[in-house]
């Protein structure tokens, strides 16, 4: 199977039980995950060889982080153990009407201080055919954003496949200067994740004023812009309380738009990393030359099972996504 | 801010984990809670200056009571230690069709058999704005009666508003008992919580036979017969299912009904405190002076939030609610 | 009250926590379930005189189930110590689009290892109204199969009504296994609970290509071959998801077929153990002579409450099915 | 084997986790115990039928202790459900340097508010051979001191052993009280369990000034002043800290004192229930014609198994405490 | 009684259970502590009127440490509301031979970040009897090195007592650092918790090469050096392995040293904040003008009390330690 | 590093937790282990190139073990997904007196089932330095035996130090078939665990009469007979409770035992793997040629550090074990 690379930032993630207040907790539930991580561990699981490029403290905790991703499979020898201390971040688990919410601490983690290129080129690309990052990587720092860009060119330049998720985060940078980041990255990117809000504020697409479909318009203009970039994918999300959403998935291709069945995911248990798993199912339709609309079913598909199980990582693998396709939830099999 | 006072008893409430029958247990969910508790530990958590006037036993349980009250900022001045035991209550969690059940262990506690007034009404009192309490209090005994009607009459001697809430509990006094202490207490109250059910069965108003809607008939009669009470507020609850509701709040003041949207309460983690949780917002919004239809909404939002929360009351802050106001629950802010 | 007497396998069930994946969890929820097992301690929480015969390890397994039942009140006398095992089964709890999945692991288990009739008639019998069991103890091993038979057939002798509830099995045996047993035991029962399902693919009934309608027609035909089953019931589940089904229960006799009301089970804490459930409400509305409108009521009603507990049996007693039936979930009881 | 009937109270136990202060609990474990009810289950479980009588609440509370009961095969049909409470008490769980505590909560319980014998003596005492009760009971109420006297007389009547731990709690009475209610009901009694405190306090015997061993002395006076006690017995308990002690069972008959091995207890998991276990143990060994020397053995090494389990009964048979007298805690048997 | 004020940090510590390794874990507890913040809880629960002075940001973590002092009582008017971060620490919790480790991660810190006196001196120290610090206040920046000399300065000018734990921390500071930064402090201290290696490494004292038994040999010498300072005191603890050391307190006044009995502290469930209550233990003996025998005791048990205890605090009020001086673990109280 | 390859059984093992009896748990302890297993997660964790290879179900819980072995970064290439189920073990933890139980439920598990060698010998050995296995693999049926047999042989062809633990289990053969086997299997073998019971019961060594010591006596014969072997190695265990063991690590090798300090284990959280452990330790040392002092120092605190922790396996690294050698449980580091 295809040889994949990810890079960017993990975290311990600590999360309040359901219906219990921040004040009132007696322990966190702790999980580790970042968007690059997350579609790490994702395509591990399908069976893909794939490394996580990406640096934690020479602590307890740096050792957690890597036996977490070795578990699934992932290999971590571009997982470098070094600086001051672990990105972190509290999830306030929402409920009904009430919302999650983040409390990020993650400054000055050991991946946000790097200061320099600390991997090697030649050992970092050997033999890999896809290198997948986000907009969570560049924004990080001014560094980090350099060294993103360094990585998509010399990916390039060995014809290696370049998956981008923009996944903008306003708690990082704003959108000017996510703007300008992107406008140097996106001229290298093959497969990226993008959606409407995307693409007003960050692409600099003007708004729909036309009769066309948002999808569509959208994906169009993104492309007109870059048309290097063969492949556009993102998720709509119809959120009707903090634990019932509606979610679907499309990809757009050759000028055609794809999109998957509706799910109604309702409990769900936990969204976060329900995007990573989407990506990562796109892609693993993409590197099979599957059927573009069997490819966006089998992403929204995984993305509905990631938000049954806690955590940013999805534990399962393709027979699960294709049961769920088959029979959905109809009954226990037994 | 305002200074609140509010007396009565405050329990140890045992609960089931949900979808564990209580054969099947090997521990109980602690938590403490009370009418009148509640209303002071959500108004502390708005900012107010809140005192709570109860009874609890001079033991380990009566200290963890103190605690509680503490950590949210209540002054447990007048919360006297003494008397032979804390007041319990079971609470088996009911799930989807299946209700919850209470089972009342409160009888002898040391506030329900308190003797004679043991706090000093100058130190009560002393620059305290609103009391509040409910019929829980003077349902609990005679003399507890008593001591309700003398803290109304003092209060009002004192210029200070008197909140009242009916809180019919029919495991506690039926509606005869309960009509005729109501008929004493009423008249010194300002701002009163009762529904339709209280209208027609404690305080004796026909049932609605007019073309008018059923809100505004109750609380205009009820106005009619105590025209003392300036605002008469109560919630409506549609009960789809133990874990499943949908709640308004509906305000009355000056001959007019304010109402609020429609809260979805699903899934609903805990009920209990709901009320109480409204009455403080209306509270809130009665002291600020805030406007009438902002104040029934905030209240309706407040309540909402303690469905999402475990325990009686509700540790959220006036910024809570607000953010839950303005964004409903569409997106994890990250 | 009548006596009962029911025969067949008990497990240990592992399951995981809703929201945790298998390769994550630290613990297991343990359980302990199986068909006629479920029917005994369902009957006996009715306040019936019940005993369960099967066969478990005589270790501190064995000495588990055996508490359990007890627990229960059901009498364990013919609970045979000894052979090699306690059959167990995981569990993987399903929730929202997921659904559940069993992984068996019950192969030479004490009871499946059975070699001969190791129980004594007469004494199994003493004073026995009713024989409940079902399709999966034939299903376990031919001499198990062999035993079922001789034990409908000595019931016969006695008098006792024959109770079988068909609860096919793919993982057991096939259609053809199935169909052979069934046509050996059926001539001996007087209650039994089968589907459209089993009518087709297990008792040879042609589909429905009539304008009657389905539950009236495949009763109808079973009771043609089978005159000598008195009543036919079963429930109709309706799948919206893991966690959100709606169940309605039938019943057939005399000609006659009779509904529940749908009762809406969401959300679904647990549906193991919800037929089992029904089949124990039947009986007990059968036995007692009750009017049959409210028999499949109440059988319904004490199968949805099944569904808001963890574990395969149902804990509850007639008085809770009764308060469900009358109010509903509708409130607190405080 | 022998027919049992034990007398007394069960309560619910609410406790702490080990290292967690009453004021910073989320949960209580929950146990059902009482000195009566802890003999019951233990004999049960080495396979005698016992009965055990008492008085619960008719709601969840009632049903569960009822279940509990039944769990280890203690018939609970002289367990009556009616009236107002279940008896409650909180165990503090001590560590090290920092004992145990105990709050009581258990006045106005369902059977300590007992105004009557409710229960029928022809059906109380059908075949049985032994009654055990202690003297928490009588300790209770006058009424059931009374009843409590009417029972062992009843019993010696009909030729019944009367066994009877002395069990002093003097947070029920005083030293005169009880002395005046022991008075009455010693001359009935066969077996008694007593030490060296209650002969001094409870039974006036004088202070050991003779050279003779304080356990001879006073096991020896004791039987002077009630000379239809066959057997007396108690343990000996050195208490190194709350989770370290060394226990010592003895047994006096026909002027001999029989004395087992000292157990190091450590660490205690809870050594609530320990005397309980004693008590059976020897009542095992005493309706067994068991060599006397092990009847104390055994009950002591019965008595150290409870001090490693959460709860106030000792779940093990006899097997269990064979193995342990065999082997020690030499090893893993794999 | 006495009004105290403590400055210093207070953090969220993440600890796992016993008996888990870090990359297994799937949640962390959580307390909240430092050693000021312990000292001040501690004080509260003596029943003093304590005010901690800190900064924590204005999140949900904010809020959490805010409710936590308030629960004990104590004053949180002079904690502010600000700045970027929680500090937070991991404790893996040692057992047997394997000692506990601590990751610290306080850097950039809300209250390690104040850049100026953001106190108001006038409010800080109204009606203040007491100030208490330690050596960890200093050592986490220049800035708040510099604003603690001027509290203690600022303190002596209103004859207010000041007391200072030297608590030297090699992760925070070296010896250099802390000796000049002490030797500022120490002139302006009353009270000072000092050992050993605290005299020989930071105060400069040669090492004892007399006869004299150590504890009086740095004692005085300390004192000689510092004569403003009135009394000394630490404890000394034998650590025979993770989970079971000796301590014993010792106190110096006036040229005589004071000591207690030998604590064995086994099991330990957490040590951490055993210093810290010793502290408070010895102010509350200062400032009743206790005597010193009894001081040094009475500090020594309630230290010992914290080990029974998880989390940084000591819950236990002033009777809990008479009952433990007075009756030791010997008995259930019942 | 070396690469090493371990072949054998690895199981899920469901543990009760301590102080709670089997008939009354709720949940199990999930933990998976087998002697082969164990050694090579401790070796990876050493940062060897380990592979392990055996045979699980192409299930759940088959992947549940493939990423607990990933987890540590043993290769799982040879682990065979098949068969028919997962062996699996219950663990009644002990605590003081009572000690600890295993029930088996290992028997037609999908590597106990295997027929013939699935393995190639080529993959399997390629660029090895060391084969572990232990006498459970040839116990569990006369094919692993026979395949045992064979590995050893084609090991010894290669050039492949050979490392077999005797680990007999009296539960899977006995004396007579063992002997026969090792028989077989132990020329082939370079590093030998072995202890007294093992040199006397299946080697055939004379009991010691001379006044040798012991370990020397048996090592020495042993050596004698099977002269093949260059190193023998095992660990002593004094038990004086089930939480409570002294440990001494022994290795032999040129005519000389090397012994290691005695390691007081108290309190042992769990025992299981602590043999696996200081084999592992012992392998350490063997093949980096480290000091025999250093190595069974090293291996003896390794397996110290085992008992400290839940599950089979042994979570620690390298400086892990220095730093407890160096420093000992002395004190926090912070």
């Amino acid at each position: 199977m295809s040889k994949v690379l990810t890079f960017g930032e993990i975290m311990l993630r600590l999360s309040t039980s359901p219906g219990t207040h921040f004040s009132n907790i007696v322990s966190f539930q702790a999980h580790y995950g970042g968007a690059e991580a997350n579609v790490a561990v994702n395509l591990a699981n399908f069976g893909y060889d794939v490394a996580f490029a990406s640096k934690v403290p020479d602590n307890a905790l740096g050792l957690s982080v890597k036996r977490h991703l070795q578990k699934y499979g992932v290999n971590t020898k571009p997982l470098l153990l070094g600086g001051n201390r672990l990105g972190t971040y509290y999830l306030d688990s929402g409920v009904g009407e009430r919302s999650s919410a983040v409390i990020y601490d993650r400054a000055n983690s050991s991946f946000a201080s790097v200061q320099e290129m600390e991997w090697d080129f030649e050992q970092l690309f050997e033999n890999v055919d896809i290198l997948h990052l986000s907009g969570i990587t560049p924004a990080l720092s001014e560094k980090l954003a350099e060294i993103s860009l360094r990585l998509v060119k010399e990916a390039k330049k060995r014809d290696i496949k370049v998956s981008f998720d923009i996944n903008f985060r306003s708690k990082l940078w704003n959108h000017d200067q996510a703007s300008r980041t992107l406008a140097k990255i996106l001229p290298y990117v093959d497969y990226c994740s993008a959606g409407k809000m995307d693409a007003i504020y960050l692409l600099g697409i003007p708004e729909n004023q036309t009769e066309q479909d948002d999808t569509d318009y959208y994906y169009q203009k993104m492309h007109e812009k870059y048309n290097n970039i063969e492949v556009f994918y993102s998720t709509k999300r119809e959120v009707h309380s903090a634990t019932s959403n509606s979610l679907q998935g499309t990809l757009w291709k050759d000028g055609k738009t794809y999109v998957s069945k509706v799910h109604k995911l309702e409990p769900i248990i936990d969204r976060v990393g329900g995007g990573d798993a989407f990506s990562a199912g796109i892609l693993h339709g993409l590197v099979t030359g599957a059927d573009l609309n069997y490819t966006v079913s089998f992403a929204s598909a995984y993305s509905g099972l990631k938000h049954t199980i806690y955590g940013d990582c999805n534990p399962f693998a393709i027979r699960d996504v294709e049961n769920l396709m088959e029979n959905g939830s109809a009954k226990i099999n037994r």
